[in-house]
């Protein structure tokens, strides 16, 4: 059906923060295109969210995608398009300077629509700044996205960007677990798995079971005290009955005392802006520590930063979900709405079907949303059939890349902003 | 063109070698669908290459791989379906015992041509294997199959899994190049990439360089001396003009003094049966220490075992040539050949065309063959176009994964060997 642009829309304004998804792109190609078909005059990107606008640094996004091919290679791209930040709003109250700044830049780009699509992070972005404009007056509509591979968002029932991780995972956790059975020896793998507080995505790994392959051993999240000591009990269990074991962790789980597992033998080394520490080495720490005390091989393996930027093997429900939520904030600004944030709503499990629907950002800035006790066995080390149920559903289908010579093309901003060789 | 079974063949055993390579199982497929259709009476498979055999751990493969679905599976599949060892073949004089007992059992199970997918080591055992059998008169002909994401073997063009790994290399390393833009600010990427003595496979992150990336910075390769002063110099000249710094440094790179980069300040804890240290942390260890110097933000990513079993990204090329290796081996064995290994001949760079040839394993096994120093610039940083042309050809074209449940399905050898949950 083709779409009637009734009217002609004021300008939008879309921007990226916080950690980047596989799919975060694709809710970028979903603001863009929704709002230029239903009228937009022009559609602005900041470059590196807020903290970008606030030094000025915004493109008009129709120079830089300017065919539907260049759309279907966003929804392709890995990393923000836009650059992202981590950049925290001050209080409102005893800082109207930031905010006056902010607004004086959107109305000179006579903005009348502003799209941010984040974590719970960045929703505090979009709280704060509506909560601004509707004490100021603004007629600006605010709206936020969800993103996060750590699918810790409130209310929604799932985040874009945390099913094509669940893929990744569980698709590489598959190659792991047979990689691991290559020698007729014992030996330990250890997987180290994104999730500061939320296990969402080490749970995922439990998804590599099925009828070709046996799946993890155990699962560690962070909403579960870790012990070391049973932890190595388990493992010596394990080698019993089985050469090979798999082990999954949270780069976040925490012994009793409260300190990361990482933290009993490594440096940490950086502190973000939201005061996040960089945490790595929780696999290292544990393989070294059998490898050590119970002498057989071992491999600490951290699926790192590709959890996030792995567009070459993205979920079809995820990507098309990402795109989705893009474009029901901009109809949602369009009608009117404001200091809301995009939701997913599940209505059928089994055929899988999700539709979008809006939801008051303050009851999801800054919220956490853990994976429930009752989805995590009695013992602490494995993830439920339910907890299967929920996720399996979110990790279907494929949306293959775009291969030029031999390797996935993607969409480049070929901005002076960027640094270059 | 249907093939004609001419006659009856004996019997045929297969084994696999060595480190995997996403590829290996068609190279597996192409030596079991060959000698099938070519008349073999049946076609084992030892598990664990020669270390089962000696314990006489064989499987029927026809009872395990029993479709043409099932072969393209198989060919789907990472790591090593039948398993793999580490075992080197002790000197045949002084060790007649050990070889008496391979031959009992080859004898006992009527095999009349044997094939062992392998690397340079494993071509050592073929090298024994056959010598022994001519000294003896034994009439069973041995043939080795090239594999190893290493691409060291002489003689051969290239290795049948080197193109893949190259392809996964080149395509995360574009994802992670994309990553390390998305915030504002300094920050280097220090990426480990698998390579004792050869740096074919880092030289490989060159080709993620394109329309759409930058490519990677720098490139250390093994085979030139790494000096850590003019390493942080040149990174600290790379921030003057670019924020994010990518770098891709091979596992074996050594300093002045012969030390690896690694034991520097790591622990080497394993060492295998071929006395070959375990390498991990060159990445950690250079981005500890700019991180400490220079006070920007670091990542150090291990690409890994995913190098080689990331059966989800494999090339076209490469699975094709892997199969055909082992389908030349058997047609080879088959009219008479034996003590050769099968190789790959460049027939034309552009098109490419490769052809499989037969050589003499005694010039194969144990050399090693590294980047020739001219495909690698002065500076001793970077790969040449000469060598970027050398590679491009092998990581062309997808063989796309068979995907059930939203996961690579994979082909399991159900084997009570097998350890299992």
């Amino acid at each position: 059906m083709k779409i009637v642009r009734e009217k002609e829309r004021g300008n939008v304004i879309v921007g990226q923060s916080g950690g980047p998804t596989a799919v975060i792109n694709s809710s970028l190609a979903g603001v863009y295109k929704t709002a230029r078909d239903r009228g937009a005059k022009k559609v602005y990107g900041m470059l590196h969210g807020i903290q970008g606008l606030l030094q000025e640094r915004v493109v008009d996004l129709s120079e830089h995608i300017r065919s539907d091919l260049d759309i279907d290679l966003l929804k392709r791209t890995p990393s923000s398009y836009l650059g992202s930040c981590r950049y925290k709003l001050p209080e409102i109250e005893g800082n109207a300077e930031v905010y006056d700044k902010i607004f004086a830049i959107l109305d000179k780009l006579e903005i009348e629509f502003f799209f941010y699509i984040g974590g719970n992070d960045s929703m505090d972005t979009i709280k704060k700044l509506s909560d601004y404009s509707q004490i100021n007056g603004s007629k600006i509509k605010f709206m936020g996205v969800p993103k996060t591979i750590d699918n810790d968002l409130a209310v929604t029932d799932h985040t874009p960007g945390f099913g094509s991780a669940a893929k990744y995972i569980a698709s590489i956790t598959k190659e792991i677990i047979r990689d691991g059975l290559v020698y007729d020896q014992q030996n330990v793998t250890i997987i180290e798995i994104m999730g500061r507080n939320a296990g969402w995505l080490t749970g995922a790994a439990a998804l590599a079971t099925g009828e070709d392959c046996e799946g993890p051993d155990m699962l560690f999240l962070p909403e579960i005290t870790f012990d070391v000591d049973s932890f190595m009990k388990k493992v010596a269990e394990l080698h019993k009955v089985k050469k090979s074991v798999v082990v999954a962790v949270s780069e976040g789980v925490k012994v009793a005392d409260g300190r990361y597992v990482c933290e009993l033998f490594d440096n940490i080394d950086f502190v973000d802006a939201f005061g996040h520490k960089q945490l790595t080495g929780t696999a290292r720490y544990l393989a070294q520590k059998i490898s050590s005390e119970v002498g057989c091989k071992t491999r600490a393996i951290e699926f790192n930063s590709l959890q996030r930027c792995a567009s070459h093997i993205v979920g079809r429900v995820d990507i098309t979900e990402a795109f989705n939520v893009g474009g029901a904030a901009v109809k949602a600004a369009f009608e009117g709405e404001s200091g809301k944030m995009i939701i997913l709503k599940r209505v059928s499990d089994d055929p899988y079907m999700c539709v979008t629907d809006i939801y008051d950002v303050h009851m999801i800035a800054n919220v956490e949303k853990k994976v429930p006790r009752e989805w995590i066995n009695e013992a602490g080390d494995y993830v439920t059939e339910d907890y299967i149920d929920y996720v399996r559903p979110l990790i279907q289908a494929e949306l293959t890349p775009m291969m030029v010579d031999g390797l996935p093309r993607h969409l480049r901003l070929d901005d002076t902003s960027y640094s270059k060789k």
